[in-house]
């Protein structure tokens, strides 16, 4: 199928620039074939990389900047020094309609704050969510927020809920997603007040798709719904506990197979089905932290992407404008906003 | 070396009561001689199984009550029944001095409740936490809250952070701790006001230990810190999104092992590996909840635990009495408060 779209590539981003983001974008261009890239970056380490792919050259153009935000700069110094950077040139093309989508690798608190300044949110939204695929039992559920927003009250939460379940129909083909919300226990009475208020709201309000109650930590990777709310705190610390883990583990692992002249063998054996688990588990796979909730698209790719991981940034921004996520979410918002006070210009919430 | 205390245990908590009750302390005794135990419970089903362990029944006693808490009961209905219920006698053993601990796989909402209402908190801790040993590259560190506090401010954050000092010195003899808050970010500016207060504190407090700063999900299984402190309810979801990652892998790994024929003959060969693998991260090695900062020793076993976790918990219990927690907590926690206000008694916290 032809993705008739352009994507706005912040290409200075991330530990390795245009030499990791342009032949990202070749191997994503195989797979989206019709779309268009707009490069936004220095022009001397853009062009050099993208002659060596002349599909990709043939569908780009660069955008030429010298300047670019540091990885290491606090939010507001980011965004004082922003103008004309690579990153912020390549949002304000989605805001003018010049691409459909933005991804970079660059700094996430900056890349949140200029996507939110620039693009402003979805009606009915009152904050993007960082979202992104967590592999479990069953294949992956979309978790959020992992970041973005440290606290959250209930109405907050259950837009997220929202966003989720238009993610996991529209872009998933999931038909009626199971949306939980993540929480120390699974009974009524658990948890704090934001958690049980979010969860009445979603008990009572009709929506495409079915909300399954509180989950616990261990169900993101049980797979028991398909969609697990959080607040940005929470939710970043699950997610960069379960990559501790998985780190851990693959250690532990490596150390047993080291351990003796007979482990080693055995892993020469099994050598084939532990590449493919490798693969199940490849952080690239699953790259691609998706800014719901925004007026545009805007994906972030780990600051550490490779090749493999920055196609998939990409490609999960692709996905999200070929399949009209935003559209969706604006449709589905104002039918469900009819129903329920979940946004708090309508409804303050009994503190 | 002999251990000269005594251990209440609640018989009748978790799935499988006295018959893995029993065997576990039959176990646990092997390694902490001198250890006698008062077993809760009813005595028609503890006996018959105190009588297969006659090292253990040389040292035991049982109070016998057929009341016990139901695992499924909410904290304030448990309370309410708890009167002459095993729990709630083997707590106030503690109480009154016939026993140095109380173990108990029972409701953990009801043991907290009851713990905190019998046992009350030792001076300058305004809450209890629980606490648990998580592994890491190099071994393991203890973390806490894991539940007990959905929501704490900078000085309770403290406090914690003081008792897992106190812990990993006396009960793991690391001469000065590492101290980390759990956080979105290393960066000063990072995370929701109580835990940038809460750095602030720990900054300027003079301790036995040394704090290091904030720390991420995946720092807790790397090892940054000997200690990490977090509230309970993103302590709880990284625990059990932590040990759902863990059982994922497992799943994982045992699917790709049985996925080809030369695959299972490299498992044969590499199966002592895998084994010492497995025990290496053996829930039942890590069970043990401890409730740090009662003026009394208790903890928590896992409902699910086998005997192997049975005996860790009674251990751990035992190490605590042994080491003289409580008393050290108690000293540390007058020479602190001595340089700052880490308790709301003395300040209120500008809000």
């Amino acid at each position: 199928m032809s993705y008739n779209q352009t994507i706005a590539l912040d290409a200075m981003g991330g530990d390795f620039g245009p030499d990791v983001i342009v032949p990202g974008a070749a191997q994503a261009l195989e797979k989206i074939e019709g779309t268009k890239f707009i490069f936004f970056g220095d022009e001397k380490k853009i062009a050099p990389v993208l002659a060596k792919h002349s599909k990709l050259k043939a569908v780009s153009s660069i955008v030429h900047t010298e300047k670019k935000i540091s990885s290491s700069d606090g939010i507001s110094a980011a965004i004082r020094a922003s103008k004309d950077s690579s990153m912020r040139l390549a949002i304000e093309a989605v805001k003018d309609g010049r691409a459909h989508s933005v991804v970079s690798a660059g700094n996430t608190g900056a890349l949140m704050a200029l996507s939110k300044m620039i693009l402003k949110t979805l009606p009915g939204i009152e904050r993007p969510a960082i979202a992104s695929l967590i592999p479990n039992a069953n294949g992956s559920s979309v978790v959020l927020d992992l970041g973005a927003n440290l606290e959250c009250d209930a109405q907050v939460l259950v837009q997220f809920a929202l966003l989720g379940a238009v993610y996991a129909r529209v872009v998933r083909n999931i038909q009626t997603p199971t949306v939980g919300l993540l929480n120390v226990g699974t009974e009524e009475m658990k948890g704090h007040e934001e958690v049980r208020e979010a969860a009445q709201i979603l008990s009572s309000v009709k929506f495409h798709g079915k909300y399954h109650g509180f989950v616990e930590g261990n169900d993101i990777t049980k797979g028991t719904v398909d969609v697990v709310v959080t607040d940005g705190f929470s939710g970043n610390i699950a997610l960069k506990t379960a990559e501790g883990v998985g780190k851990l583990t693959g250690q532990f692992l490596k150390d047993a197979f080291k351990s003796s002249p007979l482990a080693m063998l055995g892993y020469f054996l099994a050598s084939g089905a532990m590449k493919k688990l490798k693969s199940k588990l490849d952080p690239a796979k699953y790259n691609g932290g998706m800014f719901l909730g925004l007026d545009g698209v805007a994906v972030k790719s780990h600051g550490s992407s490779n090749i493999d991981g920055t196609e998939n940034a990409i490609l999960v921004a692709a996905d999200l404008v070929h399949n009209g996520f935003n559209k969706r979410v604006a449709a589905e918002m104002t039918e469900v906003m009819a129903q329920a006070t979940i946004t708090k210009a309508e409804s303050a919430p009994a503190a």
